[in-house]
C-alpha cells in the first residue's frame, strides 16, 4: 500500500517528513482530515489510520492508492511524530496523555479537555504566538470557537470587545455522519408524508429547530455554550469577556453560522469594520445584501475561508457591531484548524 | 353553496353574525383565516372568498360544503362588515382604505401601511385597550412582532425593557406557498444529488440558511428587520426601546422562532420570568432542557400559543435574560392574530 520512497522516510532524518497518525479517521472531521494532509501537500511520512475495532479492516482511498483502517493502538501512535485525535474524547484523554511522554505530538479535536488552562488552545490566525516549542499536547478548538474567533480577533486587536452575544445555526454535521445519515433519512420520510421516529436527536431535525446541542449545565447554558465563550475567551486573550451563546441545530448538513453582537471600546463603523477584516488572514467579506451578496452556508462548505457579512452598526449601542458569520465546521472548524497547527511545528522544526 | 339559514342571517339585525370578506383567500394565509373563523365559530354570515382573477373559480371546502373563488371586487367587500386582506401590501393600500369609506372594517395582514402611525396594530393578549369604537382600519402586525410581543409584554409590564437583540429563524412559509413548494422541490433535488436553479429565492434555500427576508434598507438592515422594531415598540408603547433584528431564513415549513435578548430595568431570574409567563395569556412555556422541553417549530405547528424556553439569566449583563420563542407564523403570526382582532371587534358590537 505505501512505497518504498515514502516508507524510507521514516528512518531518514535528513529528510523532513512526519510520520502521522489519524485516530477516528473514519469519522467526518478524520476524513477531512487526510484530505487536508494530501490538498496542502503536508510532508507525510508513514500515514496511520486508526479508529475503533468496528472499522478496522476498512480500505480508504489515499493518493493513487488506497490504506486500511487499523484499531487504534498504542504501538502505532508511538511511532508516529504527530497523531490528530479525532475520535471521542476519552480515547484523547487516556492514549493522548500516554503517547505525549512518548514524545509524539498530539493535536486533540475531541473536546477533550475543555477546562484545563494548562492545555494550549490554537487557532493559526489568531494566537499562534500562544504555541510553545516544548509542548507536546495542543487542543484545536471546537467549531464555534475557531469560526468566530477568526472573524473577530481582527477586530478585537484595534478596538477591544467588552461583550458579546452570539446564536448560532449548526449544521447537523457537527454530529458525525449518523447525524447527517439522520437528517436525510427523516428528510424524505417528511416528503413522503410518513412518520419519523428520532434515533440519533431527540427530537426531529427534519425541517425543524432544536435549542439543544450539547448536555445542559446547571445555569440553563448547555456545555457547547459554555465552551464556546471559554475557548474565544482564551484564544483572544480576554479572560473577562463576557459572552452569552444560544446554540441552535438547524437542519442543514454542512456549516456553522452565527448572528453576532459585540460591543467594542469605541464606536466603530461598519465601513471601518468591512475594511479592516477585507485583509485579515483567513476571513473573506461577503456584504452587499441589496444584491443578495452574504455568507451562506451552502456554499461555505469545503471552503477554507471564514466568510462574514450583514456588517451592521447596531442600533440599540452607539459602540455595538451586528455580524453574520459563516464557516465550514469540518474544514477550518475542525480539520483544516488542526492541519495548521501541524504545517506551524513543522515549520518550526518542533514534530521531532 | 350556502343554505337559506345562513343567507337569511344577511337581512337580519336581531342575529349578531357578520357578512366577511377574505382578500387574498387562496394563500396560506387566507386558508388560515378561514380555518380559524370555523374552529373558533366566529358568528359568520355571508363569506365572500376573493382573489386575483388568476385564481377565481377554485372551490375551497367551507363547512360540509364548498365555496367559489371570486376575482376580488369592490362590490363584495362593501357588501361585507368586516374584510381580511392577506393579499399582496397594494390591494390593502387601494381597496382596504376605499371601502373603509363605506362602513366596512378592514384588518390588514398584508404589512401595508408600515409607517402609518395613525393606522392601529393589535395584538389582543398585548394592546387590546388601543383598540377603538371608531377605527375602521386595523393592521395585523408582522409575525415576528406578533410572536415577540406576546411572550414579552408579560416581563416588560412588571419590569420594563430596557433594550433587546433579536436573531430570528423564519420558515419558508412565510414567504407564502410558492416558498413552500420551493424548499420541497429543491430538498427533492438535493437528495437526488441533482443541480438546483434558485426561483422565488435568490439562492438556493435547501439545506442552506439565507440572511434576507426581505428587500435591505440603507443602513444594512432589511425591512423587515426594520419592522419588527418598530411594531414591537408599538405595541408595547415603548417608543424609544433600542431593538435590533437580525432575520435569517431556515429550510423549515413553518414556525417562526427568535434567539432574544433582553436587557430589563432591574434584575430578573429566570425563575421568575418563567413563573410570569406561566399565567401569561396567550405563552406556553416548555423550559426544561435536561429532558430536551423547548420550543420547537415543528411542534408549534398549528397551534395558538407562542411558546417560550432556555430561559436563562444572560452572563454578560446582570439585567439580562435570554429566551427562545417559537410560533406558528401562520397561525397565531398571521391568521389567528386577525381573527382574535375581529372577535374582539364582534364582542364590543363594533362590527356594524
Amino acid at each position: 500500500m505505501k512505497n518504498m520512497d515514502i516508507q524510507g522516510i521514516e528512518d531518514s532524518d535528513s529528510v523532513k517528513a512526519y510520520n502521522v497518525a489519524i485516530v477516528g479517521a473514519t469519522g467526518l472531521v478524520g476524513q477531512e482530515l487526510l484530505r487536508c494532509l494530501q490538498q496542502r501537500a503536508f510532508p507525510l511520512g508513514r500515514v496511520r489510520l486508526l479508529a475503533s475495532a468496528r472499522s478496522a479492516g476498512i480500505k480508504i482511498p489515499f493518493n493513487q492508492d488506497e490504506m486500511t483502517v487499523e484499531e487504534t493502538n498504542l504501538e502505532a501512535l508511538k511511532r508516529s511524530e504527530l497523531a490528530f485525535f479525532a475520535a471521542a474524547p476519552e480515547v484523547s484523554a487516556q492514549l493522548g496523555t500516554t503517547v505525549i511522554k512518548n514524545g509524539t505530538v498530539v493535536i486533540d479535536i475531541a473536546n477533550a479537555f475543555p477546562s484545563d488552562d494548562r492545555v494550549p488552545i490554537i487557532v493559526p490566525e489568531v494566537n499562534l504566538a500562544d504555541l510553545k516549542k516544548q509542548t507536546r499536547l495542543i487542543v484545536s478548538p471546537t467549531a464555534g470557537a475557531i469560526i468566530l474567533s477568526v472573524a473577530l480577533a481582527p477586530i478585537h486587536k484595534v478596538n477591544p470587545i467588552k461583550r458579546m452575544l452570539v446564536s448560532t445555526y449548526e449544521s447537523v454535521s457537527g454530529s458525525g455522519a449518523v447525524a447527517v445519515e439522520e437528517l436525510s433519512t427523516q428528510t424524505r420520510l417528511v416528503l413522503e408524508g410518513r412518520p419519523i421516529v428520532p434515533h440519533y436527536y431527540p427530537h426531529q431535525i427534519a425541517f425543524n429547530l432544536l435549542p439543544e446541542t450539547d448536555v445542559f449545565l446547571d445555569n440553563g447554558y448547555s456545555r457547547e455554550e459554555w465552551r464556546i465563550a471559554r475557548e474565544v475567551r482564551r484564544l483572544l486573550h480576554a479572560n473577562n469577556l463576557p459572552i452569552s451563546v444560544t446554540a441552535v441545530r438547524v437542519p442543514i448538513y454542512y456549516g456553522y453560522a452565527a448572528s453576532v453582537y459585540i460591543e467594542l471600546s469605541r464606536r466603530m463603523t461598519a465601513d471601518q469594520a468591512r475594511s479592516l477584516l477585507a485583509t485579515a488572514p483567513g476571513v473573506r467579506v461577503l456584504d452587499d445584501p441589496s444584491v443578495s451578496l452574504y455568507p451562506q452556508p451552502w456554499v461555505a462548505a469545503g471552503q477554507d475561508d471564514v466568510f462574514v457579512g450583514r456588517i451592521r452598526e447596531d442600533e440599540s449601542h452607539v459602540h455595538g457591531l451586528l455580524l453574520w458569520i459563516v464557516g465550514d465546521n469540518i474544514r477550518k472548524g475542525a480539520a483544516l484548524n488542526a492541519v495548521q497547527i501541524a504545517e506551524a511545528l513543522a515549520e518550526r522544526g518542533w514534530l521531532n
